[in-house]
């Protein structure tokens, strides 16, 4: 007897965890049927009714991975500026487990990312819309007297990005040296050096 | 009849290069003792004289790329302070096709290293490794008055491979948004945000 819907919901979720659970320890590259099936208890045969292929494993992963970075809980957005770009930064950073996992898989995907035409443009796509994203609260910033006149928002936004993915990088493979608050404080001394000093600055220098 | 030493030695150099050729456009992700033969035209039987296994092409594999890392080419370093530092920096990116291919092998160790404990303390121990190079020059810099009194090198180098390592993911996965001139004036903005205004200082606000 096949299984009532609810019950296949149910199952689909308990996959999508397992499959979670395998690319958090392991990555992409320990991302196999047969880990799944042993993450679930189950026989690679059950498994093969959701992923006929390795690849439809990969793509469900992915799938996954931008819905939850999607779905995540983020900070309240301050009204504007630089303290609004602040909160931005920091909803990126590995800060929680939860956070750290969903970085590690990530990072994890690079590699599958790059080697895949296809995959490459999404990921280039994804960095533009953060770029995107960040910019209008930069400019906010400078409109604000929080940063130089002749601040260029989208380099700035180009430089805040990469700063913090750089990051991170350097506190997925070292946590002990970058713990939470060392992470939150290199995002605060960052923000003051692109700020300038002295009144209406945050730099206080 | 044996292949005589030089024989030998010539095919492990061609071993390596087709080593280097599958990292390049495949990652660790696409790395196989059959891609491997395939880029040289051989049989898998003859390459595993060579590989007995995965483990020992991986092993291969990472010893070459901190290998071809350790003997770069690189930039003349100034005597002191922050010219010092933007050439070590320019070092790391991916402004040459050579360099683009050894980051971008880099970026696909990641997923590799994060899913081994031994390899996850090595990468660390890396980067720990790159903060002490950097952070003498930052110290000089700011002795050179060329940054604020108040630096703390330790965390600013730590800012400085961070945001560094972050332009070489955006770089690889952008080349067209990020060609050559674009990350070196990436850099150069990064260096005139942490410098301080005015006489002596680097940034011409």
């Amino acid at each position: 007897m096949p299984p009532a819907p609810g019950d296949r919901e149910a199952r689909r979720e308990d996959v999508s965890e397992a499959v979670w659970r395998v690319l958090a320890g392991k990555g992409f590259g320990g991302l196999t049927l047969r880990a799944v099936a042993a993450e679930m208890e189950v026989s690679t045969g059950m498994l093969m009714h959701y992923f006929p292929t390795k690849r439809a494993l990969i793509t469900h992963a992915l799938d996954l991975l931008e819905k939850r970075t999607a779905e995540r809980p983020r900070r309240a957005r301050p009204v504007a500026g630089l303290s609004t770009v602040r909160a931005m930064l920091l909803d990126i950073l590995p800060l929680t487990p939860g956070d750290t996992a969903r970085n590690r898989i990530w990072v994890s995907s690079w590699d599958l990312s790059l080697a895949d035409e296809g995959l490459t443009t999404e990921q280039a796509g994804r960095y533009t819309r953060l770029r995107s994203t960040i910019r209008p609260h930069l400019e906010a910033a400078r409109d604000l007297g929080e940063l130089p006149a002749a601040t260029d928002p989208e380099q700035l936004a180009a430089i805040a990005v990469a700063f913090t993915h750089g990051l991170v990088v350097q506190a997925l493979f070292d946590p002990g040296r970058f713990p939470e608050d060392v992470q939150i404080a290199m995002v605060d001394d960052f923000l003051a050096s692109i700020a300038p000093p002295g009144p209406g600055g945050g730099k206080g220098r």
